[in-house]
C-alpha cells in the first residue's frame, strides 16, 4: 500500500490504474472491459442491480444462502419483481427447477459462483448454457469465487462478473471490480434505475482514460496492483497462469481439508457441490461450532468462521482464499483435531488420523501432477 | 513501524524511548540499565568488549560455534588476551572445564545464551554461580536467547546482556540493546578501550533523559515499542509475563520439533542441550541439509537455515522464535514430511508420524499445564 500519499488525478495514478484495470481483466479472464468501484462487493451488486434493471423488471435470483438473499433484498429494493429458485442450505439448485424459471420474460438471472455462508459452488457455466441465445443477462456475484474457481466467464456468457479486493486478492477491504459484457453496456442506456456513485457507464469512461469517476481508494489501488504482480510472478509473469495456480491451490487445500475432517469425524456441510474457497462443516451432534471457533482461535490463534445467522452455531467455515496454502492447511487440521479431542473427548479420533488423510491427499495429487506433467 | 516520520528530538519520541526502555527491562527481566544502540547484536557485543576490557586483559571465551568465535574474534581484535573453552559443534561446555579455567586474572567471560548456529543451550546460570563473589564479569549475547530462554539475569549475576531487535522482538533487524550492572558500570570508567558510537556511558546519559546519542532509528522504536506492547497484551497488560508465554511457547514449539523430528527417522544435532530458540537437524546420512532446505522452499515456501560455515549442507536449522507458533510448528513439521519422502523415498517414514509424534507432545504438555493450573 506504498501508493497511500499519490494523488489521483496524475499521470502517475492513471499509469497505475491502467495497468490494474488491465491485469484485473486477466485475473478475471475475461475480454470485457472492467471498472472498479470504491466500495465493498455489496456495492458492486447493488451496481450490476441499479444499471441494468427498470423498476417492475422481471428478475431470477438463484438463492442458497446468505448471499443469494442479498440478491434478492437487493432486487427487492430496486423494485424488481423477483422470482427465485432456491435450495436449502448446503446444497446448490436444482438445475432443472432453474431451467423451468426461466423465460423470455426475465430481465436477468442473479447467482453466486460460490455461496461463502454454505461453501457451496453453484454451476455457473451450466447456467451460461441455458440462457445461450435468450436475452436474459447472467449476473455473478464471484466475489469468494474469483481466484478459487476456474471458469469461462465469457464463455459462459456471464455479463456481469463482481470481485473484490479483501478475497482471493489477499489486500484489505474497500474495493469492489466488475467485468461487464458489450450487450450489458448497451442495455444499461435503456435502464430506469436511479444511479450516481454506482453508474458503470461513467466510471467505464473515466476508466479509459485511466481514471476513477470519484476520489478511489488510492492506496487500496496501488495494494491491488501489488497483489495482482505478486499473482503474475506465481505465473511467471502471466497474471492468467498465476490465476490458475491461484485455484489449484484454494482446490488443494479445499481437497485436504474435506478429506481431514472426515478422518476426524465430522461432516461437511456441502458434501454434493463444495466451494474451493471455503469449506464448511457441521458441528457434531449437541454441540455448538461457536466452541469450535472459540477454541480454535482462543489456544491456537486459528481463525475460522462461525455461521451466518441462523446457521451460527451449526456449522464453521475454514477458507482457503489467496495466501492460505498448504501450510496453513495443514496447521489448521492439527490445531483442530486438539481441540475436537478436547471439546469431545469421548468420541475423540486419535491424534494424527486428519492430518494423515490431509497428507495423503496432498501425497496423491502432487504424484497426479508429476505424472500429467511427465505425460506433457 | 508508524513512528517513522517522528522527529528523534521531541517530547512525542522522548516519551516513546522511556517506554521502550522501561518494557526493554521487564523483558529482559532485569533491574538493571539498559540502552539501545542502533546497530545489529554484534554492534553491542562489540560494546561490551570496547567498554569493558582493556588492552592485555585477559578474558576467558566460551565457544561451541559460529557466535562464540565472534566473541573470540572481537576480543581479540580489541587487544585481550583470549583463553577459550570450547565444546564441539552440537554440544555445550564442560563446566568442569569453565571452572579450571576461571580465576583472578580473568577480567570477564564471554558466552552466548543460545549458540544459535548448532542450536544449543548454554548454562548461564551454573556459570553465573561458579563466578559469584569474583570480580570476573559475565557478558552474556542472548540474542536469540531473550524470549526464548528463561533464567534469572540479576540473580545469574550477568553484567551484560545482548539482545536483538529482529528475534525474540520480531520485528526487522537494526536495533540492539543491552542491560549493565551498575558493577558493570563502574568498571567502564578505567576500561581503556577506544569508544565512541558504542561508548555505553554516554548512551546511558542519554538515556536517562529519554534520548539516543545520535539519530536512532526512530521507525524500528517504534516498531520496537509495538512489539513490546504485544508482548505485553499477551501478558495480560505484563511484559514479563508475556515474556513467560513467549519462552513457553518456544519450548513447546522445540519440543515438538524435536519429537517429529525423531519420528521421521532424523536425528537432532543437539540432543545434550537442545535451545529453544532453534533446532538443529542433521542431514542424513549421504545428502546434503541444502537439497532439504531448498525444497521446503521451493514447494511449500517453508523457510529453514541451512548450517553456517563449514556446517553448510551438514544440519539445517528451524527456528522457533517470536511469532512462531504451534499452527508454524505443526505446518513445516507437514511439509518436511513431505520433502523427506520426496528425497529419500527408500528410507521413507509413513506419512503422518512425525505430525502425530508432535501432536502427542503438544497434548502432553497441554495436559501438565492444566494439572499444573488444577493444583494452584
Amino acid at each position: 500500500m506504498a501508493g497511500a500519499d499519490m494523488h489521483h488525478r496524475t499521470a502517475e495514478f492513471r499509469k497505475l490504474y491502467a495497468k490494474v484495470l488491465g491485469q484485473l481483466k486477466a485475473f478475471i479472464g475475461t475480454q470485457n472491459d472492467v471498472v472498479v468501484l470504491t466500495a465493498s462487493g455489496t456495492g458492486a451488486m447493488e451496481a450490476a442491480v441499479s444499471n441494468l434493471t427498470s423498476p417492475g423488471d422481471a428478475v431470477l435470483v438463484l438463492t442458497a444462502g446468505k448471499f443469494g438473499e442479498r440478491w434478492a433484498g437487493l432486487a427487492k429494493a430496486f423494485g424488481c419483481k423477483v422470482d427465485g429458485v432456491s435450495a436449502p442450505y448446503g446444497k446448490t439448485f436444482d438445475l432443472a427447477e432453474v431451467q423451468r424459471a426461466l423465460g423470455a420474460h426475465v430481465r436477468a438471472v442473479f447467482v453466486q459462483a460460490t455461496e461463502t455462508s454454505t461453501g457451496v459452488r453453484h454451476d455457473v457455466g451450466a447456467i451460461g448454457e441455458m440462457l445461450r441465445g435468450s436475452e436474459t443477462l447472467l449476473i455473478v456475484d464471484a466475489i469468494t469465487g474469483l481466484g478459487t474457481t476456474e471458469f469461462d466467464v465469457d464463455g459462459a456468457g456471464v455479463d456481469v462478473i463482481i470481485g473484490g479486493s479483501q478475497k482471493a486478492l489477499m489486500i484489505p477491504p474497500g474495493l469492489a471490480y466488475c467485468a461487464v459484457s458489450e450487450r450489458a453496456w448497451a442495455k444499461m442506456e435503456t435502464s430506469k434505475q436511479p444511479r450516481y456513485y454506482f453508474d458503470l457507464r461513467k466510471e467505464r469512461k473515466a476508466a479509459a482514460k485511466g481514471e476513477a469517476s470519484y476520489t478511489p481508494s488510492v492506496a487500496l489501488i496501488a495494494a491491488m496492483g501489488a497483489a495482482l504482480d505478486y499473482i503474475a510472478g506465481v505465473g511467471g509473469g502471466d497474471v492468467a497462469e498465476g490465476r490458475k495456480q491461484l485455484v489449484a491451490n484454494a482446490e488443494l487445500c479445499a481437497a485436504m481439508t474435506r478429506a481431514a475432517v472426515k478422518a476426524i469425524g465430522l461432516e461437511p456441510f456441502a458434501p454434493q457441490s463444495p466451494a474451493a474457497a471455503v469449506t464448511a462443516v457441521k458441528a457434531p451432534e449437541g454441540m455448538s461450532s461457536t466452541e469450535i471457533v472459540k477454541a480454535l482461535q482462543a489456544e491456537f490463534g486459528a481463525t475460522v468462521s462461525d455461521g451466518q445467522g441462523e446457521m451460527k452455531g451449526e456449522l464453521f467455515r475454514i477458507a482457503h482464499l489467496g495466501y492460505f496454502d498448504y501450510m496453513d492447511t495443514i496447521a489448521l487440521i492439527g490445531a483442530l483435531e486438539q481441540v475436537m479431542r478436547q471439546v469431545r473427548p469421548e468420541r475423540r479420533a486419535e491424534l494424527g488420523e486428519g492430518l494423515s488423510a490431509a497428507q495423503q491427499e496432498y501425497a496423491r495429487r502432487a504424484a497426479q501432477q508429476r505424472s500429467a506433467a511427465t505425460q506433457v
